[in-house]
C-alpha cells in the first residue's frame, strides 16, 4: 500500500527517502470492512480519507431517505467540508467496499508542513485541482439532462457502474432507479440498432 | 479600492507595509463595464478574477442557449477551472454590472510566493475553503427540490434576487423562468395568509 501513496504523490513531487521515512512513521494505513460508518451525520470529525483500495460514499438522510452526492475510489480523498470549516457533518461516510484508506489530520499536516514546507505546495497544487475538478463536476451537472449524466458516468467512471449499488447511483445521478433503469433501456435499445442493420442483406 | 483587497486578505493573515507595497505594484485593479466578456468560451486564458465592486456571470451556451452556473459578486472569486488543468474553457465570463476587479496569473503568484511563502499558505486556506463551500454548495444543488434551492437563495444570498436578470436567476437555480414564477408566488401567498388570519376578529 505504501507503494500506492507514494506514487501518487510522486505524480506532483519526486520524494526523498527521509521524506517517505517519515510518512510511514506517521502510521497512516487503516483497513476497513464494507458498510464500516466513517463519519456520522452531525458528528465533528477532524480525519480527512484517501482512498489506496475501495470505495467509500457520502450521503445525507433527507426524511429518513438515503441521498448519495459522491463515491471515491482509488487515488481520490475526500477531506470533509465541516473539517475545513469547523462545523458539524452534514453528511455521513461508509465503505460500499472493504477499504484501505491513508487517514490525516490538520495537526499531523501541520507537523509534516514545517518540517517539510514544499509539502505545503503539494497541498496547495493538490487543493487547486480538486476545486477545479469538483466545479466542473457540478458544471456538468447544472447543465445536463439525466440521461447526458448517465453517459457522462460511462464514459468518465464507468466501473462505478459496476461497484455499487444500482439505488446509489441513480440517487448521485439524481434521478430515480425507475429513470436510470428507462434510460439503460433506451441506450440499449440505440446500440442494438446498427447491429440489426447490420444483418439485413 | 486597495483597502477592501487589503481587508480580506487580512481576514486571513495580517500585512507587513512591505507586502502591501509590493502587491499594489503588481497593479492588479482593473475596471470593466457592464456588458463586457472577460472570458471566452474555447480560450485558454491565464486570469483568477477577484470582485471588489459589482457582480460577474459565468455561463455555458449550449444548443444557443444561455445556462448561468454561478454569479461572483464582491469578495468572491473564481479560478477558472481550465487555467488549474491547463484546458481550454467550458464556459464564458461577462460583467453583469459595472465591476472593480482584481486579477492575477500563475507567474504573478509563483514571483510573490518566492519572496513571501507564507502567501503560499494563505492561498492553500483559501483553496480549501473554497472547495469546501463549493462542495456543500454541490451537495445543496442535489439533494433539493427547486423551491428549496430558491428558499435557500433567500437566505444566503439574497441581495442576488434583485442584482441580477431573473432568467438568469432560474438558470443559475437549474428550473426555468416559469417555475420560479410559480415558485415567487406561491411563496408570497404562503406569507400573506398569517396576516389575513390577524386580522380575523
Amino acid at each position: 500500500m505504501k507503494e500506492l501513496l507514494f506514487s501518487f504523490i510522486e505524480s506532483y513531487l519526486p520524494l526523498k527517502e527521509e521524506e517517505k521515512k517519515v510518512i510511514l512513521d506517521l502510521d497512516v494505513f487503516e483497513f476497513y470492512k464494507k458498510g464500516t460508518i466513517l463519519l456520522n451525520e452531525g458528528k465533528y470529525s477532524n480525519k480527512s480519507y484517501f482512498v489506496l483500495k475501495g470505495c467509500i460514499r457520502a450521503f445525507y438522510t433527507i426524511e429518513g431517505i438515503e441521498k448519495t452526492t459522491e463515491f471515491y475510489t482509488e487515488m481520490e480523498g475526500i477531506v470533509p467540508p465541516s473539517l475545513t470549516l469547523g462545523t458539524a457533518s452534514e453528511f455521513s461516510i461508509d465503505c460500499v467496499e472493504d477499504c484501505i484508506l491513508s487517514t490525516s489530520n490538520p495537526e499531523m499536516e501541520g507537523a509534516i508542513f514545517e518540517r517539510f514546507p514544499r509539502f505545503e505546495t503539494l497541498c496547495r497544487v493538490i487543493s487547486e485541482e480538486l476545486l477545479a475538478k469538483n466545479k466542473s463536476s457540478f458544471d456538468n451537472f447544472k447543465t445536463s439532462t439525466p440521461q447526458q449524466r448517465y453517459e457522462n458516468l460511462l464514459t468518465t467512471r464507468p466501473e462505478l457502474t459496476q461497484r455499487v449499488p444500482q439505488h446509489q447511483l441513480a440517487s448521485y445521478l439524481g434521478i430515480t432507479p425507475q429513470s436510470m433503469s428507462r434510460i439503460r433501456k433506451r441506450m440499449s435499445k440505440m446500440k442494438e440498432r446498427p447491429n440489426k442493420a447490420n444483418l439485413l442483406p
